[in-house]
């Protein structure tokens, strides 16, 4: 099922699932007992696709991203986190940071999984390898835009301030269910800059496959429905080229994952 | 105010205020409008006071513990994660982790900031320092609960696995409302472990003050009611001392802050 979340006409929010060309709501919870009506929607706006409870993020997972960023492949998944507060929806900007200013913004296509529950409605704690792919609910676009100066050089090592801006954390459109991807590991995935191609890869060569970073981040630890995970970038980042290549005021950035959609923001300075 | 969520002896949840000894009710939400009743309620179960929407958590912000950890003073606050689902109420164990396991499971006592609205119901965002009290809601105690091992050898320089655990962030037991702590900097900070004090310290040592912190974390960033900042420990813990002091089953370890009250969590072994 390929699933978006919406707003209507008179501002109105509810989940919907697409079917021949046409959006009919989506009654319940999309996390639990849920059914799609017949009712046409009328999508004004599509959202990000689900308001994260959480979003867990994994650094350098893809070999070619780690060399270029001259780190080590990881022995273990490398893991931060970005506030919810920093998701974005299809179609509006990628604000620049203006009060607590970033010279230095880049972009990151990455393959968002989100996760459900298991097969009898369990909660995601301790899952091994081999089920984790049960309690994914499904899997979307995400751009993990980056400010490397507050990431890297201003952050003290922790990357966490610099991936947590406001609107750093743009999410869809459309949320494709699990039984649609059999494999999350063999998708070709990109990041188009206004119009040219700066990231071509596959997922193919994470390092810590999707079901590895399931096991690995509920081991003793909850996920909670409505984690998101986000899986790493390829190479091809705007910090690794010569000149770097920093997001401008005017972009228009566009992540997309094979099967899943393809996700587009334009870039504006954040107001004074 | 001092205000506590509480359970009852059907299971309902609620909020009240501690007034002459005993709770009442406060209807309305604690984050808006609201007002305490005359409700008298039984708290059968003193909760952590909140179930923050995003956690966010400052390393290395007292002088003598950035010492302690042979780090350089920062030069801006650095900044980490921990997920809602770390949140622990008093009185409840700390789970030291036996699936992904963790040999080497500190401490660390903590002020937390509890952000709310400001004087005409702003959201704190693009706060200056001299504004940003007015967005406290009020503080508690937290202790930042540190699995080292996956934190610093095992984290690939992030600090968040380590940190993010199932009970790693227990929080409470009371939000002590702004208008009772005049100055956040300025409080008697301790941690005592099994009727020994570990840390004893006082929140004038911080590099960065709360007003700081606030307006480094909300430029350009949203920081929605309910975020808790945790704004770093002093020296003492456990990693640093000579042997190293982990946490082990049957542990007792006490919070305690000055005006605000005392936390104290048991310490056990993960079930199996």
């Amino acid at each position: 099922m390929q699933i978006i979340r919406f707003e209507d006409s008179t501002g109105q929010t509810g989940f919907a699932a697409l079917q021949n060309g046409a959006a009919f709501e989506i009654e319940g919870d999309i996390f639990g007992a849920h059914r799609v009506s017949e009712r046409e929607v009328g999508a004004h706006r599509v959202l990000a696709p689900l308001l994260p409870s959480t979003i867990l993020c994994i650094g350098l997972n893809y070999r070619r991203h780690a060399e270029e960023s001259g780190a080590k492949v990881p022995q273990f998944p490398v893991v931060f986190m970005k506030p919810p507060s920093s998701v974005q929806s299809p179609g509006e900007p990628i604000l620049l940071p203006t009060h607590l200013a970033s010279a230095e913004v880049d972009y990151e296509c990455e393959l968002a999984v989100v996760i459900g529950r298991g097969p009898d409605g369990e909660i995601c704690k301790n899952v091994s390898r081999d089920r984790a792919l049960d309690y994914v609910l499904g899997y979307t676009c995400a751009n993990d835009v980056s400010a490397r100066d507050w990431q890297i050089k201003r952050g003290g090592g922790q990357w966490c301030r610099g991936k947590s801006f406001d609107t750093f954390c743009p999410l869809g459109p459309v949320l494709v269910t699990r039984d649609e991807i059999p494999n999350p590991n063999a998708l070709a995935i990109k990041t188009i800059l206004n119009g040219e191609t700066v990231q071509d890869w596959n997922t193919n060569d994470m390092i810590f496959d999707v079901p590895s970073l399931i096991e690995f981040l509920s081991g003793s630890t909850t996920l909670p429905p409505g984690t998101v995970i986000l899986t790493g970038t390829p190479h091809g980042v705007g910090m690794a080229r010569q000149p770097p290549l920093w997001l401008k005021d005017g972009d228009r950035v566009t992540v997309e994952i094979e099967g899943i959609g393809s996700l587009t923001n334009s870039v504006q300075n954040e107001a004074a």
